[in-house]
């Protein structure tokens, strides 16, 4: 079973990366970008079949390693 | 208009990052991942209404700035 995983900032957190990203857009010409956030995109391959086994063990991941629950959002997205 | 892109890796393209993240989630016990491939996910918001005039800036932003098009994929979804 594969996973798609997406961390983001909470908003209200500061993203440097993000705001690095739009600063050169402008400067490469690009106009009219009035935000950039940037997060991580994360697949998983599971070897379990048991959607909602699944969903428990990668909610646990996320908590555990994955995310920092304190300043990031996960959301997990199982595909098949 | 909000858009939503996700950078991968081309399958192929060793991934260290996930690797990483493979081997820590067996070392905490997580059995049965099999594989781990980790990307970006960047959120831009645009002034831009227009759909395909929006397009067409993601798509020159990704290849000049923020997807390395020798090993990345790039995929844009847009919202609204």
């Amino acid at each position: 079973m594969k996973a798609r995983v997406h961390i983001t900032l909470k908003s209200g957190v500061l993203d440097p990366q993000g705001r690095a990203i739009q600063h050169a857009l402008g400067v490469m010409g690009f106009a009219g970008v009035e935000d950039v956030r940037q997060g991580k995109y994360i697949e998983i391959e599971l070897k379990e079949t048991d959607r909602a086994k699944a969903k428990a063990n990668l909610d646990a991941m996320c908590q555990k390693l994955l995310a920092n629950t304190v300043i990031e959002n996960y959301a997990i997205d199982l595909a098949d």
